[in-house]
């Protein structure tokens, strides 16, 4: 068994010398280094962002799009969307662990992977006979690589599996906010996965939830998550701002949908801090945008990793019952559009 | 003369509702509002990611450049790239200035604009005869509109206009490393326009001016602006973390091709900063790129505005004589890849 290298570049097929997200294919054999772990799959959690762009190139339909998904996969080696360029996560049971691998795993533990599927090589075994594409949920036999500096959580056994992966595969949301969160804290996208727990991020501040229809609105205020819950279109940045009122400290986007830059930006106030989770935002409109408003706000990517976030963001659904309760009504309803 | 919107939502065509630099097309007639200036235009900067991708695509003919560029101006009201998003600045000549305007102008000041072309309603009058389409820097006659909170600096007396103009196209970008520095600095892409800046803003820092070759190197080595020169592919992003060996504290990137996201993480230190400048960053690769490789750097996008970044940027050029000679060089040079 051979040491590779621990961000594993040695699975790297083409092109050479790059780090495997950005690599068009990535080498997905079973058979694994010395510090690698072979996970066997049961389930893809799809970026949102990704399923919402392959749902439309497909027209909704669940046929054409699990065909995508699986044309993606047996060409890169991996699920990586390469309109968004976003993955996703998984869940599985460890199949094989290398003598040399430091994440402390064994065979048999279930886990759930916290690097994004765009970098994680994958095959799939079933053809993904058990999904009926309607969903980004994927139910799915398969096996997928972790490299030595991967990393994957061990799922928590008092949580459903599905809701551990719903809440793991968006944790780095809300330790970012709880690191920058600061006087009144504005969400766009407030009543889906990472919009809420950022809300309960940023509890003992004054919290304004922005949903996009009255249904989400009752959801969100039975929660009481949320100082304030609006309804608005968080693309539309003039009827925002004036929703908003006072501009807000923080604003966080988890809407995921492109065109919300200038909606954040112009409803913070100068000094202020935009946090910027979707992955469908224009890194230009989001620099232009500010540019253009005249707008000295400091714009954050938001970073999938913050080290302690996992136990972090489950902590915050242990102890907030109406936070779970908003995840399994979700989960529950499996929404298609499910917000990321 | 009515009065219309601060932010120019009056001159958006279409769709209706959105912001200027969100619009497809604006409304670029030249009778103003009396809160808006109109100017004379003489001169256009093309931001560098977008006359690159434009160069080739027309496999480099200046002719197919310019008829690019007249396209889009005529098609859209404002240069703004449909593939890169981003526009650049102008210079020019007030023609007209409205009575509620709060710029300051007068008819007959000089003036550049810091708000973006891609917010800016343009029209060309001499179908740009006088560019041969081989560099950013873009004769041109036509007229622009400024709003009641667009930026425009009065040209300053003592520096060329055509040297002014490449300083306060990337002004916001020494204000925010003046914010941000601390410790080492990296920057990427050194000896370009805003690279070469940022290292002034950082002087008094060990700062690592990276490179693409020896020509540049020798260049930069000559200001002694940075505090080591590397020649490393901003790309690479194994190669460059191994040519800085010890990660920075803060990273600035300044290449204007895509593909740096990864380089520019893996070479900061956990905790670190990178400021990402070149609007060829992709906001996926950014924050998947993080994620992947477990990286705890704070991810800024680079924000044009930064109050008194003008004064900020003209200041540093005229107290350094070095950073002055480079300019002037590189102007005189007409590099048509000259780094944004």
């Amino acid at each position: 068994m051979d040491v590779g290298s621990p961000i594993g570049l040695h699975r790297v097929l083409a092109p050479a010398g790059v780090l495997p997200q950005a690599a068009e294919r990535l080498d997905a054999s079973p058979a694994i280094g010395a510090d690698e772990v072979r996970v066997r799959v049961e389930r893809l959690n799809l970026d949102a962002a990704s399923y919402r762009q392959l749902s439309e190139a497909c027209g909704g339909d669940g046929d054409r799009i699990r065909a995508a998904v699986l044309a993606i996969v047996t060409a890169r080696g991996k699920m990586q969307n390469p309109v968004t360029g976003s993955g996703g996560m998984l869940i599985g049971t460890v199949e094989e662990a290398g003598p040399g691998s430091p994440l402390g795993l064994e065979r048999g533990d279930r886990v759930a992977t916290l690097v994004s599927l765009t970098l994680t090589p994958l095959a799939v075994h079933d053809g993904l006979r058990d999904w009926d594409g309607l969903s980004e949920q994927v139910p799915c036999d398969g096996h997928a690589i972790l490299f030595a500096r991967s990393i994957a959580a061990k799922l928590p056994a008092d949580l459903e599996p599905e809701l551990a992966l719903a809440v793991l595969d968006v944790c780095g949301a809300p330790a970012l906010v709880r690191r920058h969160k600061t006087g009144k804290v504005l969400v766009l996208g407030a009543a889906g996965k990472s919009g809420s727990l950022c809300l309960a991020a940023a509890r003992g501040h004054y919290t304004v939830g922005v949903v996009r229809d009255t249904a989400e609105q009752r959801l969100l205020e039975g929660t009481r998550l949320a100082t304030e819950v609006l309804v608005a279109d968080a693309r539309d940045a003039v009827g925002l701002a004036a929703a908003v009122g006072e501009p807000a400290d923080v604003t966080v986007v988890c809407v995921d949908v492109p065109g919300c830059e200038h909606a954040a930006i112009l409803a913070t106030r100068p000094g202020g801090t935009v946090i910027f989770f979707s992955m469908a935002t224009s890194f230009a409109a989001a620099a232009l945008g500010a540019e253009g408003l005249a707008a000295d706000v400091t714009m954050l990517i938001g970073n999938g990793y913050v080290p302690g976030h996992a136990e972090y963001a489950i902590g915050l659904l242990r102890s907030d019952t109406a936070l779970r309760g908003l995840f399994e009504a979700r989960l529950g309803l499996r929404l298609a559009d499910w917000a990321a």
